[in-house]
Order: structure tokens, then C-alpha cells, then sequence
């Protein structure tokens, strides 16, 4: 996980892809706000499952609640993946950090288990 | 989800595969207990993402954190399903009610997904 | 693998789980040819696929098409695993061997991954 | 499917990403070998699994073995899309291509269903 922090200490404020105390954000209010929202509704998700495991609710029922938030989590997985594609790793292949790739495969293998 | 409600009206009590008033729960406090931390550690990392998310953190290190998180979540679904299957599946199939296969199969297929 | 074979020999001819030469198969000709005419048309997108790497097709279409095998295949286990389920599930339960779970669930968890 | 062939009208002889008469293969002749040897393998298990099920293989084995052809074609997956990110999505961002991005997540997040 410390691997692009090493990338990045030749390009310095190259591009918006981490945050430091000089380098802006690259996701729009927007668009945390709405991963927010998400993550909001997933937490209340996982909740509501450990309630139903306290009052005995019939176990395919939180399988069947555990398999949306599964789902809701690869929603987030997607959107968080597509806003990571479309601007730190455009930025950083164009800035010739191509190594950026090795990253990503490692990544989209994890989230592909 | 409401199949096996009906489909349990024909043996109240039959076995203690889901909960009402004159119900035991099937599965053990420590059992239960289990479960409970497991989701408690996952709503953190929830909250950890939301926190990433607004620190502008790298978005692969966000995308690590959640590929953490369904790792933990496919973790909490084996031992609920492995729960299910060694106390509802086993005591509704010797109970004559083999359609517990079908309920099985459509969320066995989606947690696969 | 071989856990059932051993698991099967208190019980003999007591189910059609598995074939021996003195027990008949237990599902029908049908589901047989149904699942041979599946597995042939996916040997014929896996020669496919060989054949647009040869040619140097496009790599997104390779690998969308290598999509829809996975897809194909996953439909192949889900038929597989409603036959397993449906039959040698329900038999060896009803003959006490509960240990069989144990088994399916090494399994769905591979057909999980 | 079609996108890319539009999207490449702009820019023929641009990169190797796609072949015809006047473009060479981006893939080396030993990377597409050893595709087509992982390909074969996976024919012939698929081979394997439909002998095993004319035989009446118990079904937990048959499906133990799909198993392992879809985690193999998973590997086939994971080379090929690290082959396309070291080509194609490099050359076509350089290229100022960036919706290759946009058909890049349509495939991954086809795979990873």
C-alpha cells in the first residue's frame, strides 16, 4: 500500500491523485458526497444484519440482506474505481509513471476475488 | 423472502430454523457473538472509508480498504451459511420440506455473484 | 476428494450419489445431454478464443468474450450444483450423513471464489 | 464492442492495439504461447467434465473440477487484461484516447461478476 507513495515523491504536486497538505483533492463534493451517502446506507445496512442475527431472523433472510450489501459495497467499488481510472491513472500515465498499472492490476485483482 | 413463511405454517414449531414467540434460537450466544463482532469491526471499516473518502485519501488505498471489507463481509456470509446449512437445511430436509433446496440455491446464487 | 468415497462404504447401495458398477446414475439422460451440449459449446468459445489471440484480435474483445465463457461456465455449476443439491444432498441427509454439509460447503466456497 | 474500431478511425498505424492488414500484433509470440498452452489445458478439462459426467461422476468431484477450470480461466483473465493495460490503455491515453477508460471499466466490471 506504501508502493505509489514512493512513486510520487519524484512528481510532486504532478498531479491531485493523494492529498498532502499542498496538492488539492481530485473528486468533486459531488462525488463524495454521494459515495457518502452510500457508505451511510451500507452502515445502517450492517446494523440492521446484526439486529436480525440478535433476534434469531431465519438465517436465509440475512443471507439475502448480506448479499445486497455485498452488492451495494461493489457499487461503491465501481464508482470509487471509475473516478480512481479516470483521474489519477490518465494523470499518471501521461506523466510516464507507467508502474502506476502494475498497481491497478493488483487492485481490480483484489476486488475481482 | 417470504416463501418460507408460509411455508412454514404447516410445522410451527417443527424446528427452531426461525423465531417467534415459542421459538428457540437455533443458533448459540457464542455463536451470535461471533457474528456480532465481526459486523461491529466491519461497520468501523466502514466508517474508516467515509473518512478516507473525505481526506481526499489515494483512491487505490481506499479501493484496498474496501476489497478489505467484502473479504470480512464473505467471511461473516460462509459462517452464516454454514450455520444455516447445519441447523435449518439439515432439520427441514429430514422434516420431509426438500423446497428448503430452492430457497437455498437462489441465495447460495446470489452470494456468488 | 476422497472423503466421500470412504464416508460411502458404511453405506452401500443406500443412495445413488455416486457410480459403481452396481448403482445406477442418478440423474437422467436429459440433464445429462443438457449439461454435454453447455460443456460443448463452451470448448467451442475456449477454441474460439485461441483462435482471436492467434489473430491478434482486439484484447477488450478477448477478454469479453472470455466473460461470457466464465458466464457460461458459472451457468454449467449452478445446474451442477442444483442436481448435487437436489439428489445426494437430500439422500445422504436423509440416510444421517450430515457430514455431507461439510463437504457442499468446502465446495460453494470454491464455486464462490 | 464496436467502439474502439470507431474510435480508432482517427488514428490508423496510431498504436498496436488492434490488428489488420498494415498493424503488427502488440503481443510478443511468446506471451500469446503461453495463452494458448493455459487455453488447451482448460479444453481439456472442460473435456474432462463432460467425461465425468457421462460417467456419473459423483457431482460434489465434477464440480470441484469446474472449480478449478474457472479459476484457471481467471488466470487467462488476469494476463490478458495485464497484457491490454501495458498496451492498448497506455498507448491510447498517450494517444489522448481517454475513453478507452470508459470501455476498460465495462470489461473489468464484466469479469468481475
Amino acid at each position: 500500500m506504501a508502493t505509489h507513495e514512493e512513486g510520487h515523491t519524484g512528481s510532486p504536486g504532478g498531479n491531485g491523485c493523494h492529498t498532502s497538505v499542498d496538492l488539492k483533492s481530485h473528486h468533486s463534493a459531488e462525488f463524495k458526497n454521494g459515495l457518502s451517502k452510500r457508505l451511510n446506507r451500507i452502515e445502517g445496512q450492517i446494523r440492521g444484519i446484526k439486529g436480525m442475527i440478535e433476534r434469531d431472523t431465519y438465517c436465509d433472510d440475512v443471507l439475502n440482506q448480506l448479499a445486497a450489501v455485498q452488492s451495494a459495497l461493489n457499487g461503491v467499488g465501481r464508482l470509487l474505481l471509475e473516478g480512481h481510472m479516470k483521474s489519477c491513472i490518465i494523470e499518471r500515465i501521461e506523466a510516464g509513471e507507467h508502474e502506476v498499472i502494475d498497481e491497478l492490476l493488483v487492485t481490480v485483482n483484489k476486488l475481482m476475488k
